[in-house]
């Protein structure tokens, strides 16, 4: 049994990587590291784990937690694997950070978008951006996994294959994103109570979110070069779930002509059609949050808009499972050398 | 392998088993019966099912289909199976009925209450009602199981064991009980339209809801003798859940002092503690149905009212799981002599 | 024009005195009142004011605002008003009191249920309870208003004509309330954030409720006597709106049969054909919040249960309106001659 | 008094509409047209208007209306009105048309688009575009007024003052706009049922929905040529709101450099600053669905993203208000010689 320790165990997405692990057959978690909570019972504070977890919370000493288990998930705030990180941790333990610490290759750029002195930059060479479908064999060998931010993730899915095939500019990119309300934490916020999100749909962090440089990095990898992109997400009242709308001019042929749909899909299938966890939808069909609820799928597809030339690419994921806990466990599998899909392969709840 | 056949298989209920059987190990699903999509994808009706799920949608054919599979579930209208059920597929095939043709043990009493004739009332003797809790050892050898409601699993096992263990006066008993919108079908009714439903909460069929004889029937066992209760259902503005708030009047001691907590707690202990399922919450603790959903657990507790000598009993369960589907599963795990637990050990899903 | 201030005028009662007063032909507002955020453009806060409210936030300073108020609401918390009310200020203005503070005529229940010493029992007394269907001609002489609780309006007017009337039981009467979520305030509490409420139901306060000594009070002025009630709120997951479903026994004739749906409804009737705000619907149709939203209704009926001998009596509310500033606004009317539906007479938003 | 009827008054378009003029001052309401439910009374289908409305409804009798009323609002299908349209009946009764069959000036464009022949195209030349602040002098003056749709109403507002201002290259324009569940209507859908939409978003009608040539024909008058967009509408789970989040790239200076911040928000000004219902918020605000809700304010404002050379646009309505019927009654004030707002300063209602 894999050893696993949660740092950040009560936020929603420690609480529902819990919840997978519960399911996980090659896992046990040691420790539910919690700073609030500490010594009071896991399921005092998610009572959905009323009988199922004993255990009870612990502070979040990565030391001492590097010794009793066999991987760490770090589900805590920007910053804080980088202050604690340390080199005889990563030899003795494997890490998954949920944070953005490691995932931009540039400490400047995250130093500019997160306000933050990085800590530790001298582990951001060898973090592997956990990004599985794009970056499986990296992270097979990795000792500090990057886990993708939510957003992110569902960005990169819905347009990497139109990227990387050369279909579209990059530069003309536009993501429009819509997540539920659990993307923004279980903080005790007068912004996120029930009345102020309900009945209520609001863009937020318009061109400022952080998740934005991640994207440009991931894509332009993709393209071969920087890009820039638009990226705007908006908080929808639901609990679960995030829909990328994304925009971009298709690269005409030759002739002048619009790449048909033909050639798309096959860009898309050339990418996923070897994925679990990514479901190309038959054409028409439009990505919905609820069919992938609970489970770690990632719904894409692509419409051509004739008239104005553009592609739209659309994605839907749970932010919590595949934009989350989801897509850690999954990087935990390929560390461990684990199936990719043990433990993830819940179907979506509906309704 | 069991073979399964689901009519009635594009209801939400029957959705719901689809999923369940899709993670339970000893089950293949050999019939998506669904008479209003006949012959279309299963996963073009619920995507959630996409690249799960593989077959199509049949006719309702009972005969065929009791050739072919080892169990049929029926989430069908009420009247369905009484009107198609023969001895011969009784020989062939264990029947899980979802709808509330065998439930009644009263025929009088069904047709009263459901305003139609009973066309196969000689099967309601053998017919075992599935509250796997209460008629475990019944529903192991029964051919013909009757799935409790969803309302009435969750106020029966809410009460059960004061009526039980006679701490209450039954005839003082007043359930009021809410649902989620799921529990009223997926047809295309005005009345359960999004804007309808949404910032919403009404009662509905005051003094003459249909799973009140089934409550009453019910615990008349336990009680010993007939008796008479309200019965309350609401229209919550949420998917899934069911929580049920029952009054009743303790009956005092021979001093006139009431039964104190811990006989109360002793007498749901007494009922429960062996019970996989129901979980009773610690002292204090009101059940909630977010702390259930997506899984087969009802919780239950119970607050004594000192001032009016009432006690006030609540429980809480997901009307597709432990209210349909999932005690559906665990009745078929009965019959096949399964742990009764297969396929049912989901965590619930939280926010 | 009447003068009003607002103290707490940026939590969600006082900021629907806001919405109401702007529509209200002869209140200028001239504080608002809000420790929190003084010196902050109301319209910072409640950005729905924004071009339609200038004014900015001062202190809770009552007596420099009596000078300047005709009429002061005090939204605030428990404590608040007793704790700095002055002979000299009910001198010089009216207040509109929508806490607990002179709800309760008896200084020790309130005590004992709000736990903390009441600071000015002495004005207890001579405070009129603001239903303004019951207590319509007290209020018109008073200088302090006792605005009643959310759950208590509704409470009392669902079941006040047949207590009234001696057609029920006073001690069997149950009352199940389920209330929208802007009913807990605008605190910045975990537990009310979205994804904790969404999706969810949940009673809590059970045989606890601070509403419960009120409701008692109020009908047992109808019943001539003391009376016990049970009492248990719930949490709904909608923005607005009070539903309560009542249960009592109802009084048998002489003849041992129970009292008809003429009787019953011509209890109705007598208290409230005359009334502008409670509407009481045609039989066979129950209340549902969504009819009454934004507006001062509220709607009752009440079937009768043959078979258990009990009325059923439901009514509906919007709690932030007729709960708390509506009624707020009706007593102000009362209390300066004014018609009593001034500014009130908003239809019910839907959907 | 103004004599208005309603055809489909019972959509809920047509409520709202009800709503909205049972607080005008100058108008009565003498048809409740519907087909679905002739003779029956309208507050038995809209309970919130029991005791407000007492009116039964009518058939769609066009020509025996236009005698009785001074103005016709038709609430229904495309290619209603166009069908029953005649010269005498223009020449008796003012028409506020809420479908879009006098919107689009090209009717092959119109009958494209709506795969529906254009049954009276002789009317479309004399129908003036009902976007008030746009139009509002040619209102005044005419006999048939094509009321504008919700999302287009949303999108034109907030992209017009650049678009206008030739401050964005008006074919880089793309609008992703977001809606509430009211605009699917209260047809019995599968799709719309609560459990449907509840706990989702998905795009729909993506490069091909209706609103499309309609904002594009507008936004290309005030650029002075053709031009196109791409436009995806969502449906977002919650009643009333729409926001429109529109990228366009901003056209460089000679110098190379964007417009700064202080001229994009002179041109919002320009077109805005004497319009009531046009709110320009301060800058940094993005707007929010609940800050207009039940009220005819339309919310706009604007970021420059210096990263990518674009403007992101935001507008946020409620889609029953000044996306139907609000505008629909503003347009009438203006035919009638009213005050452009009469009837229509409500304070949006939050929460």
């Amino acid at each position: 049994m894999i050893r696993a320790g949660i740092i950040g165990a009560t936020g929603y997405a420690g609480a529902e990587l819990v919840r997978l692990l519960m399911a996980h057959k090659e896992t046990e978690i040691v420790w539910y590291g919690s700073r609030s909570y500490i010594d009071q019972k896991y399921a005092d504070i998610y009572r959905n784990m009323f009988e199922i977890v004993e255990g009870r919370c612990l502070d979040d000493n990565l030391e001492e937690l590097a010794q009793q288990a066999d991987v760490i998930f770090t589900a805590t705030p920007q910053g804080y694997l980088a202050s604690v990180l340390k080199e005889r941790i990563l030899e003795q333990v494997k890490i998954v950070d949920l944070s953005a610490d490691f995932r931009i290759r540039d400490v400047a750029v995250y130093e500019k978008w997160y306000g933050i002195t990085h800590a530790s930059p001298q582990y951001i060479g060898e973090a592997v951006y956990g990004l599985c479908e794009v970056n499986r064999d990296q992270v097979r060998k990795a000792r500090l996994v990057a886990n993708p931010g939510c957003y992110t993730t569902c960005s990169i899915l819905t347009a990497y294959p139109l990227v990387k095939a050369g279909l579209i500019d990059p530069d003309t990119l536009i993501i429009d994103a819509k997540s539920g309300t659990s993307g923004a934490g279980r903080g005790a916020k007068t912004a996120n109570l029930f009345c102020e999100v309900n009945e209520n749909i609001k863009a937020y962090g318009v061109a400022g979110h952080r998740h934005t440089p991640e994207i440009e990095e991931q894509l332009g990898y993709a393209a071969g070069r920087e890009i820039t992109v638009s990226f705007t997400p908006h908080l929808v009242p639901m609990n679960r779930g995030i829909l990328v709308t994304a925009y971009a001019s298709l690269i005409r042929k030759a002739d002048g002509t619009l790449p048909g749909m033909a050639q798309i899909r096959a860009a898309y299938d050339a990418c996923y059609q070897a994925e679990t966890f990514v479901r190309v939808l038959p054409e028409g069909i439009c990505p919905e949050t609820r069919w992938v609820e609970g489970s770690n799928y990632v719904d894409v597809n692509v419409v051509i808009d004739e008239r104005t030339g553009r592609a739209v690419m659309m994605g839907a994921l749970d932010n919590l499972v595949k934009g989350a806990a989801g897509q850690a466990v999954q990087n935990m599998n390929l560390l461990f050398g684990l199936p990719e899909t043990e433990g993830l392969l819940m179907v979506p709840v509906f309704p």
